[in-house]
């Protein structure tokens, strides 16, 4: 019976044996697991060697891997610590986005070509996307670090940011212009979502927490947390926020309960994940890579990495030039945000086919580009200047 | 940026929520958890409700979530177990074969209709799917039970003996006939496979898990173990068999290490299999139930259940006759093999559209039957005749 073989799990067990030899292959050349698993992706993906087939069963799989991985990670964070670094972090998003955002208009317009092309490239370098600063950081036992409780708050704000610039781009694009009554309704939307995520669910969560011994589904701790994670990732979306932001906001909601959750979640993430960050490498194309993009792909790639880095470091020299250097590096992966303005402009005519695919390569530069250093950031002692950056050093969990 | 909205997140949400609220509320009316989640499928797929429209992506989540269910009940289950009722189960297998065949074909000969016919019906009324049978047990934590660890294996001979019918049947719908050649290889290769698995695949497994030191990714021992359960469910497909008893057999080759990997492996099944119970209520089409088709269907679902009740109770009287009655109703829910079965004798017009309904619904009864039964069977003390079985009853979970 033969013809009833299944090309889905005989993909799925290629692109995770492919995903987790790379992995291991980076972590023994001192790199980060996760950039093996994109380089994976590119490898093997039907761009270059095409040995797999991503299909929307995949496809579908790799985004539940990021549902997983930054629940997993929102468990790892007390809404508390957020709070704290909240004031920090609302700076670090906000010159995040600014400096990025005059770099690019300032260099494209520079370039010779129209504002509005230098609105849209600009506005393409803007968004980080935490998933990859989030990997990397939890592999490295980082998490609990003051950089990364700021990097994850700053990332809610940049998400907030994000999608608010992303609207107006989208209104740009079409003949009605921008909808700044929408816009506002948006802006409220997701504040609304955040402040409700951060101060009020965790009361609740923590009150229904304790009355779960009514419920007689088995392991029902770990199925309400799944179905709550489930809900915000939806919730999210359905706002305009990345899914993973949701997810996370799920995570924060169950922090107290994360010793009972984690290995069940990790155990998800742990399986999942890796489709997620092999996806992102297989949906990269190489072709748009022609040799007279090299020189504009490397400018605009190192302008968007400084400007990130400068950007959200400033805010921080106060608190020492590591912890600075951390969190600009934490920031500097763009990603979907990014992607969809790139091809909003592309589908309006607003910018040229070539600048399009320098905007792709950008973006996967900089997603490259962080893994490695953020290891060496978080994992070198020279760069050690806090007390949990100390113990994650050290090599010991910290909690 | 409603439009990006993706309807796989929000489906697998309302699927996760439907079936978990059915099975809470199937709990407290003291029937099984996987009931409920089967009935959810029915009410809330395309054929009835058609609250949620299951994709290619959920069928494929669904599928991973009978492949982790096998994997979690196969690291609950050594080998020597198996082995220990080795000969009994074989019998029980081959009686679990013939009696449901004989009951199938002399029914359907006197009903009036063709040998042939009579055959096709016949092979789909004979193998067991041992998916939900495991999910009951497992909820009731009573996969230690003998009556457990005869059904297990007793399943594996039923999945080889099914392949090896549905070849055969394969061939009479073809015009070439039935290929001998080919089918004593089917016979040869899953015979191997299962051997290979169960006396030399955990000496393999043990000695590799003392090098996994020199692994640096991250939770190697749990990723190795999702590694080896992909590959083994792939080959298993890949000779005939059923990706779920290659789930089954890497369990197995894992249960030295179960300690280590149960918890994590147990959230994977737990969040992924609701969704294979939901699908498999969602595929039944219940408009193909016409009231003149209620009495053959009620019929012939009887003389299924009866005739693998006696035929896999009969070898275990010796036993005594709880025993029998546990491993025979754990045994009655049939599924893929009778469904493909039955599509492969429509689509060459060997059976008729009325018995193609009669056959789906017979499978769908058979499935519903056992759950409540078992739960009674293995739940209730006037049914425990054995050490396991009684510590099960107790309520303890049996280590």
């Amino acid at each position: 019976m033969q013809q009833l073989a299944d090309p889905f799990l005989l993909n799925l067990l290629l692109i995770f044996v492919c995903a987790k030899l790379f992995g291991e292959l980076f972590e023994r050349f001192k790199l980060p697991a996760v950039l093996g698993e994109i380089t994976a992706g590119i490898a093997m993906g039907p761009m270059a060697l095409a040995v797999v087939a991503p299909s929307n069963s995949v496809q579908s799989i790799s985004e539940l891997g990021a549902i997983f991985l930054l629940f997993a990670v929102g468990l790892e964070t007390q809404p508390r610590e957020l709070i704290n670094v909240g004031r920090t972090s609302l700076g670090v998003a906000l010159a995040g986005v600014l400096v990025p955002f005059a770099a690019g208009f300032v260099y494209v317009v520079l370039h010779g070509d129209s504002p509005q092309e230098a609105t849209f490239v600009a506005t393409a370098m803007v968004a980080t996307s935490v998933g990859i600063t989030a990997r990397v950081l939890g592999d490295l036992d980082a998490l609990q670090a003051r950089a990364a409780k700021i990097i994850l708050a700053a990332a809610v704000f940049d998400d907030i940011i994000g999608i608010l610039l992303l609207s107006v781009v989208a209104g740009m694009a079409t003949a009605d212009g921008v909808e700044w009554q929408s816009l506002v309704l948006l802006l409220a939307e997701s504040v609304a979502f955040a402040v409700f995520m951060i101060f009020i669910a965790p009361r609740i969560i923590r009150r229904m927490h304790g009355r779960l011994h009514h419920v007689t589904t088995r392991n029902a701790s770990l199925v309400v947390a799944l179905l709550i994670c489930l809900a915000l990732s939806v919730a999210a979306e359905k706002i305009g926020m990345a899914s993973i932001v949701g997810a996370f906001f799920a995570g924060l909601a169950f922090a107290d309960f994360a010793p009972g959750l984690r290995p069940q979640v990790n155990a998800l993430s742990e399986f999942l994940a890796p489709f997620f960050f092999f996806m992102m490498g297989a949906q990269l194309d190489l072709h748009v890579l022609t040799p007279k993009l090299i020189l504009p792909v490397a400018v605009i790639s190192i302008l968007a990495i400084l400007s990130k880095v400068i950007g959200c470091g400033l805010p921080l020299l106060p608190e020492g030039w590591r912890t600075a250097l951390k969190v600009g590096v934490g920031m500097t992966p763009r990603g979907e945000v990014g992607l969809i303005v790139a091809l909003i402009a592309l589908n309006a005519k607003m910018i040229s086919e070539e600048m399009y695919a320098i905007v792709i390569l950008m973006i996967a530069v900089t997603t490259i580009f962080a893994p490695p250093v953020l290891r060496v950031l978080f994992r070198y002692p020279r760069f050690a200047d806090e007390r949990a950056g100390a113990a994650a050093v050290a090599g010991e969990p910290v909690q």
